[in-house]
């Protein structure tokens, strides 16, 4: 790393001026050759840096293919970023040569106006295919399929087969060749034919020979859950999806519903520290940004005000002990951070189909072991600081009872928020630290506060 | 999800008892056909529910192909819990069974004398190839190779190599039949042999004619970024690892490193909600959960307490101005949103290598255009609540300007402190989060009373 960092840095602000000039000359030769010479890698970073205009003057003076395969070297957020705002007759070459199920990707993410001037530009079946993939919601198998797959009528022989795939070598370039799709009458799929039982069969023998009957198919309706499921069972690279007369519609890969769930988990991690919707990037304009962050500030805000709302109620406890509010911050803070732990472990369990959203009991025990032992552990030691800072035992046991009962508080809200939620069907991710950290704050103060009050005599 | 989870829930509740009760029956036949009959996708929560006891003898009861493939379907961190404590004489026989690479990762996460007994019980040939597998560090090619590839000496025909496929078919069914590897003078590989080649080539060609020549290839060193910026570059399935001679040591596929950033992914969401080291599930031992929590715990209570310190310092002027104590809780847990979003956008930066780690200047300007505008907007919100409660102009103004501030601060700091670990070569998800709000902490308590302490004949 510690070579390599600076290096690929430097390599783009090499870049970065050259390419510029080249935009701004418009010499469509020069930034041609530099996106050649820049390695893949660096391409997202550099095109990451460059000023809105130059971002829409890029796609304007290179090739549809060349922006296609640039397209296809950036991330997903960062080139639908780039996308925004180029007009129709630029993107919608672009994106006639991009894979079936991203094109239908990047037009679900633009506004339905531009889209359709997108698809309108498109021939009539790539547009009839892209408005179809594009009608399958998120989180099912329609909207991660794709249409490049190879298939063949169940007559055709081995070497039909194998002569049709020497002479369509190049248009099946981009096309898997792990299984070729084996269609029955009225194009309904009656098998599947693995490349290794193409590689081990006669010349003589006919596709429907060999091939496997009955396959395991999809719905374009079928969850990702249950795909992912069906991909652990069975061992295969692909599943084709068909409609329910049995005609096939595309085909799933493998890895689809794992790269979705690496996909979830990331925008989960985005979720819990506060970033809702769409991906936040810094090349993003200073108005988008401030005003998503924004979104999820002001919600936090108005939870803030209802729990130090109870810090107010207690004002004269307070004034006459000052040095509860060195600890009221200390409550809350630890709260959150065991609440957060239960938090985690919930979320964690529910991906990995450890436990169900209706398994209330379960957690709850769990969790109040947990909060018993590690309450205890730190109301002790919060209590003996409590007590050694200002000399009155009576301080230390109203701090150190209140640390302990809010953590048992803390633990056993964090581990069930999330259930909650789920079986809700709301999202764990986004809500469960701010409902977390309301509660915990408002039990908090109001424990060491009202346990203050009830000892006032002692404690001053 | 309403229909199905119940159920799922409902079906492992059933099956629980039985398969408990043929456990303690130490009844093999009734143990297997219970197994048979549970669904995969729930012999994971069901293994979860078993007592320590039960678990033990599960693996003694059935055969070692039983219990491997069992191993195979469970997430890896349940089956290593799950390995603990079963004798050697257990255990190896099964991990013989399991792939070489899951094989070497099982044993490295054991005691190092746990995992000598087990590798002494191994066929010799199995525990060296195992040794050399463990030897490698995570994250790195070698980490997370295999050895069941296909290989071929060069002058092989491409007759001979159908032939040897036919032959050995059984054989050779866990393996991949994507590429063949084709070896040369002292079986140093000398090219690679994709399916498509094979099936488009006439019979007599030899392996060597039609193979790819000057294959890429991979060190058992090179690290998972790079393995994934040459997956990013070439289309390839897998990758063969050699040594320095140019002999083949093994396989890495093309999901190694995108499924290596996802459980990366996974481990920072866990590390951010403060649960380090081995992943916590419920089924785990109290005393063991209890520990790894408190660890994070005790770090955060020590930041606690050193940033409530000065509160402490300014009791005076909290005594003068009790309100202010309602503010300390609020202007603490807005800075950590605020700043934890800037976290959020810079380590997801990182992830997609769209920032190097010593950008600090292009982060500082960024964030802090964020943190004038939000700090503002916040700043005005919180003083004008401040003014209206207490309905004095100089309380809201103190307030304000200290959250407003504040949040500048936060947003920069937040930013600025994942890239200054990554820098530092230290892991930007586990400290970023305490780094962060004990300075926001520290800076907020300061300002805003400071600023009371200045303008104290104003507030009284």
């Amino acid at each position: 790393m510690e070579d390599t960092t600076p290096t690929l840095s430097e390599s783009v602000t090499n870049s970065l001026d050259p390419l510029s000039a080249a935009l701004s000359a418009e010499d469509q030769g020069a930034v041609v050759k530099l996106l050649e010479t820049i390695p893949k890698e660096e391409l997202g970073r550099l095109v990451d840096r460059l000023s809105p205009e130059e971002k829409g003057s890029l796609f304007e003076l290179v090739s549809p293919e060349i922006s296609a395969s640039l397209l296809e070297t950036l991330h997903f957020s960062q080139g639908s970023h780039l996308l925004d705002g180029l007009k129709p007759k630029v993107v919608a070459p672009i994106l006639a040569l991009v894979d079936s199920d991203d094109r239908a990707d990047y037009l679900n993410e633009m506004g339905s106006d531009e889209s359709a001037a997108i698809l309108d530009r498109f021939e009539e079946d790539v547009a009839e295919d892209t408005r179809q993939l594009m009608a399958y919601p998120d989180g099912t198998a329609g909207s991660c399929m794709y249409r490049e797959f190879l298939s063949f009528p169940q007559h055709l022989t081995v070497a039909d087969i194998l002569r049709d795939l020497q002479t369509n070598r190049d248009a099946y370039s981009a096309y898997g060749i792990q299984y070729a799709y084996i269609l029955g009458p009225g194009k309904r799929l009656s098998g599947v034919l693995p490349a290794r039982n193409l590689l081990f069969a006669k010349p003589t023998h006919a596709a429907q020979e060999i091939m496997l009957r009955d396959p395991v198919t999809v719905f374009p309706e079928t969850s990702l859950e249950e795909l992912q499921q069906i991909f652990e069972e069975f061992n295969y690279l692909g599943l084709p999806v068909v409609d329910t007369e049995g005609k096939l519609l595309g085909i799933v890969d493998r890895e689809a519903p794992r790269e979705a769930q690496q996909e979830a988990a990331m925008e989960d991690l985005l979720k819990v520290q506060g970033l809702m919707g769409k991906e936040e990037l810094r090349s993003m304009p200073l108005a988008t940004r401030s005003r998503r962050r924004l979104s999820w500030l002001s919600i936090n805000i108005v939870l803030n005000l209802i729990s130090a709302s109870v810090i107010a109620f207690f004002q004269g406890t307070l004034e006459a002990v000052i040095a509860l509010a060195v600890f009221l911050p200390i409550i809350s803070d630890m709260s959150g951070c065991s609440g957060n732990q239960a938090v985690a472990v919930s979320m964690r369990e529910l991906t990995l189909g450890l436990i169900s959203p209706l398994e209330f009991g379960r957690v709850l025990y769990k969790e109040s072991m947990i909060g018993l032992l590690n309450g205890t552990t730190l109301g002790i030691l919060i209590g003996i600081i409590a007590y050694i800072w200002k000399g009155n035992p009576f301080l230390g046991l109203v701090v150190g009872v209140a640390m302990a009962l809010n953590t048992l508080i803390a633990v056993c809200v964090g581990g069930l928020v999330p259930l909650l939620l789920k079986a809700a069907r709301q999202d764990p991710a986004l809500a469960s630290g701010p409902i977390l950290t309301t509660i915990t704050d408002m039990c908090g103060f109001m424990l060491i506060l009202g346990l203050a009050t009830f000892f006032l005599p002692l404690l001053t």
